[in-house]
């Protein structure tokens, strides 16, 4: 029996448990946002680092750092292989609002052959695809058939400091030839697909401040400035009713795609009735004229309010001038846009637009550029074929709006390209409410991985 | 030792258990807006009862309502004396922010002569103000010289729905010459001041929904709306840069104050720099141009955010595009015009100007219109002269920026007019945290209505 055909057969074999092990991961609410969770980041990540020492990995250890511990195991017997970095993050997004789960968020539970739980594809399921395919090869073959590294951090939903201070620290020890990450999704179910360009993003916290305290807005109300108002008469400033952001300079530097990526997605299947209705479930999409929802959401940069508060926000009235509100803003970067140069060009919007009476304070939080790979990097090339064979459908390249900073540091601290092998799907609500992962893609893709791993194996 | 001089001794061997009493209604939590409070408005409500009968009065009782109990009581032995409605409110606002009071909002606390606790002004202490005023009257001559009712309410806070279906089923029982009222300020620290004008308001909840639910904002964002901003939005275009309301129509049937009357404001005591340090406490004013502060706050409609909320508020940071938001507006009105008009334009306004793919639904919460009294009356005459010869200085006829819509119902439904005897300062932060009440004024406030209710006795 071959390599493959064992290997096959170790996976049929250990569907189950490989199910149950994830199950069990899932339940730990590794809400990285919440200081309250912090032991059960603990937990995840001492979970994480057993399943690493089962699939047969050395080094393991548990790195303790300022806010949530690193996880990294290493596997370097492989002579003449190449070296690939796997990378992945236990932290989740907070589940709320909570009312909207169908099923509770840490209680993983399976319908329609999905299991639906906070963190199922983003990332913890996907996570487990690198360590069970890893298990898988080191099982059956005794040995592997590439150099392996595993580093997984606890912090991605909340900047990754940390791992970001560990790189830079640790060049030598997480040399590589190429990081591979799964943290993004299939273009659509049963065709795979490579994401070889994110978006970058800043993040920032606006806080308004007003009169010196709340105050009576019938004693006060027509002179006395609202912090509430004045923030919302800032935001709307932002960006026009047709979703072009008014910041000056903030199209400056965009790089748009070559024709030939552009074509290639007028031929993904796309429908922008079905995206309306059961994706985004509103009445009409926004966005700039002019541009395809995949300009829009892979190649254009945005500014998104994600949360505002202030005043009185409980049940009932309460008639008060605010003293203070804030929100929470980002905007999404594209190639060749530089975030220090926007973050300036904020700045400047923000002082010259606040209104009277109004202070506003920026808490900068995350500033990272959009990146890139080329599809002819021979990694991403071996890593479609794997994939095509796998699903046996041909792999498109895509781009993923979303932002994974730790890609461009990647490149940049380590020089090393990512292979984006994303197992999700594009209805799996990352980030809200009943998020969802296939699990027949969690099984397809440790064998899609376990194929990769492979076919990287000197000849 | 004339009745005048008998009172003035009751007051003051009784002015420590006065203040103890107040003290005692002040630690009672009586939020109306808060259903878990519902027990300590039903505390509240008997305290006032139990009062009113130390004080004399016959037939009191706590009356049951759909949410907060009504407390009447009366005393109508004067024949040939006029009859004098005394109103209050037993209910007090949220005191959130909790962090910014300095004492407990409802641990009586006393600091340079002023009582800080919520409701000290609003309308704690000055309702208790009428019932001690009964209590010495009535003990020092064993009757009262005019005919006394009371009617108090414990939803002033919350819309006072009850109070108005009470006036409209009960018009014989409550029939009277005149409503008196505090629940207003003097203009300053010892200048008296009656109250001739009120503004009215329009209160209500915007709900503004996008997509069906929260969505990964670097996955859709650029494509979907987003419910904050949508929000933002509409909101920032109800209002200019400058203070001036953008609903079509909103100032049509505006009725500015006669030339006599703005030029008796221009002759109050007014510091702009003081008003804006010491009082608002921020960078600026803002406001209509053109108007004075007075005009603004007394003459002229609003139009406010006093809360607003949605997507993710926790700390740190979470990538949603929000699918709910939710903001409490009020518009305050001023003479002639008409709430139903302006619910209509408010309708069509936010009908019109909603942005692509968001839904707005608007709860309606209050409407009540602005209501005026002429100095010439009375019974205004009297009380003038009454707060003149108690505090030593020239009573100032004024007008107050808030609403209470009572003193239209009791217009309308009784056909009475209100004098609005208000004995809390300008900087008593009513609604907001360290609302206080000046000690002082408490006493010199009982003496003034003492003086009132005597001089509207026969002849």
């Amino acid at each position: 029996m071959s390599d493959r055909n064992s290997c096959d057969a170790y996976l049929s074999a250990n569907k189950q448990r490989f199910q149950d092990e994830l199950f069990e991961l899932l339940r730990i609410p590794s809400v990285s946002t919440l200081p309250e969770h912090a032991p059960d980041l603990c937990r995840a990540a001492e979970f994480v680092a057993s399943k690493l020492r089962v699939a047969g990995l050395e080094n393991v250890a548990v790195i303790p750092t300022d806010k949530h511990p690193l996880i990294y195991g290493d596997w370097l017997h492989a002579s003449g292989a190449p070296t690939v970095l796997c990378y992945g993050h236990y932290d989740v997004q907070p589940a709320e609002p909570l009312e909207e789960w169908k099923s509770p968020p840490f209680e993983p539970t399976i319908r329609d052959g999905s299991v639906y739980a906070r963190g199922a594809a983003d990332d913890k399921g996907q996570l487990y695809i690198h360590i069970k395919a890893v298990e898988a090869l080191h099982a059956v073959r005794g040995d592997l058939p590439l150099n392996i590294k595993f580093l997984i951090e606890g912090e991605e939903e909340v900047g990754g400091e940390s791992i970001s201070a560990y790189l830079a620290a640790n060049r030598e020890k997480l040399e590589a030839d190429a990081a591979l990450i799964s943290d993004t999704s299939m273009y659509a179910p049963g065709l795979p697909s490579l994401d070889i360009g994110l978006r970058g993003m800043i993040y920032q916290e606006w806080e308004a401040s007003g009169p010196a305290q709340d105050l009576h807005s019938g004693m006060y109300g027509g002179a006395a400035p609202n912090a509430v108002f004045g923030l919302v008469e800032l935001l709307a400033k932002c960006k026009s009713a047709d979703g072009v952001c008014q910041i000056p300079g903030f199209y400056d530097d965009v790089e748009p795609p070559a024709r030939e990526e552009k074509e290639s997605w007028e031929r993904l299947p796309f429908s922008e009735t079905d995206y309306l209705e059961n994706e985004v479930g509103s009445s009409r999409l926004t966005g700039e004229p002019g541009y395809s929802v995949m300009e829009r959401t892979w190649a254009r940069p945005t500014f998104e309010v994600h949360g505002i508060g202030g005043g009185f926000t409980g049940p009932g009235a309460k008639t008060v001038i605010p003293a203070k509100a804030y929100a929470k803003v980002s905007m999404r970067l594209v190639p060749n846009q530089d975030p220090q140069k926007l973050l300036e060009a904020i700045e400047r919007f923000v002082a010259d637009n606040t209104p009277a009476g109004i202070r506003i304070r920026i808490r900068q939080m995350y500033a990272s550029p959009a990146s890139m790979v080329s599809p002819d990097n021979p990694f991403i090339q071996k890593a479609a074929a794997a994939l095509t064979e796998t699903f046996g459908a041909q792999t498109v390249f895509t781009r993923c709006g979303g932002s994974i900073p730790i890609v461009g540091e990647f490149l940049e601290e380590l020089g090393i390209p990512t292979v984006l092998m994303g197992f999700g799907l594009p209805d799996d609500s990352l980030h809200g409410p009943n998020e969802k992962f296939l699990l027949e893609n969690f099984q397809m893709g440790i064998r899609a991985v376990v194929n990769f791993f492979e076919s990287l194996a000197p000849a």
